[in-house]
């Protein structure tokens, strides 16, 4: 639904600021998203709470733009073949050095399951049939939502890509749990050998899994162990 | 997983531009998402595709700033009591006077569910304990993810938020789907009275509904019935 959901009046939510008061910290807005200056316009914009809304939004008082930030999704995969899952070594930050399940961000134009695709191409070069989605993880903390797919593997010709270290196929008991990147990566791995185990993949009588994540990470280079 | 997955290096992807290369048409940028002024510095951007990356971004070539554009999430619920569902006419564009689900724009801080709640909240004046994932639709053409909840009313004092002209519980029989809003709300819709026919509602044994809608709308103030 169109851009018009989020600029009209909004009577209710957590939130309440008087509307067209210019609020100076930004409490509510991700560091990264913090914005200093119109992107339409280039004049320098305000914080505040735009009449009819609730929530504080960077708001130009020159060309009466109103810029909205929202939640993104990372998507990937849980890449199968015969008992093995495949993994990727991260070779960027944040989690560099630890392992994963191929995923990255959704990018526009493109469907869940076609970015968990090109996402488990781009890191472990891999080639992949996207089944069922398996999980959904939100993690509030830094605004995204994580999305897995089961995945079926069509060959072994894998590669690690720019973003990624090595990757290696495991059986269940070579998961490096105490070396995996993200709670969602844990608790997605977890649901995925408890599913198999009781023949819930086979006969795909499993439920989707969720999960709301809602402490920060481990210090992102630390070797500590992160439970889901 | 963080900003810099999407800041390094892609090797493969459906779009396959020369990194550097300065363009000039961006058909790959929603329209509202076009930047012209660079939101950390206030300097013009240009539209070109970052070293390392497959595709067109807005970049500072001032202060080096590459702004990244991601699908957004509208997320809702079906708002059940006994054998009714409640639903609003919308008070906005696109689709006003059209009828819908609640829902909305997912925002920064809440989950999935958090958010699912909220917008009935705000859209329906409902009270409700939010359930499973019923459908999760990808929108391409207008860089959406729809996720509708099954969910529960907790009472019937409910009116129309400043987003509903009216809001109202019918029967199946009763609802209107020639003036139903959204392809993604008569999927959801037909789906959940195919499972609650087949008793899957009841226990839990229905599977998350997905679908991608890949056609643009018909014109959105036509009175024109959609189809998923």
């Amino acid at each position: 639904m169109a851009r018009t959901l989020c600029m009209t009046r909004r009577t209710a939510g957590a939130i309440q600021k008087r509307p067209g008061a210019v609020i100076h910290l930004a409490p509510f807005l991700p560091n990264a998203s913090l914005m200093k200056f119109c992107s339409n316009c280039g004049h320098a914009v305000v914080l505040r709470v735009p009449e009819g809304d609730n929530r504080p939004r960077s708001v130009c008082d020159s060309c009466g733009t109103i810029h909205y930030v929202n939640p993104r999704n990372v998507v990937g995969t849980i890449p199968v073949w015969e008992d093995k899952i495949l993994i990727c070594k991260r070779a960027i930050e944040p989690r560099y050095g630890f392992w994963t399940l191929p995923a990255g961000f959704m990018e526009i134009g493109e469907t869940t399951a076609q970015a968990a695709s090109r996402e488990t191409l781009e890191e472990a070069g891999a080639r992949v049939e996207v089944g069922e989605l398996f999980s959904m993880l939100n993690v509030p903390h830094v605004h995204q939502v994580h999305l897995f797919y089961l995945a079926r593997l069509l060959d072994l010709d894998v590669a690690p890509g720019e973003e990624s270290l090595e990757v290696k196929l495991v059986d269940e008991a070579d998961v490096p749990w105490d070396d995996l990147a993200f709670p969602t990566v844990i608790h997605t791995l977890r649901c995925f050998f408890a599913d198999r185990a009781a023949g819930r993949i086979a006969d795909s009588s499993f439920r989707l899994h969720t999960l709301d994540i809602d402490k920060p990470m481990r210090p992102l280079t630390s070797r500590a162990t992160v439970t889901p």
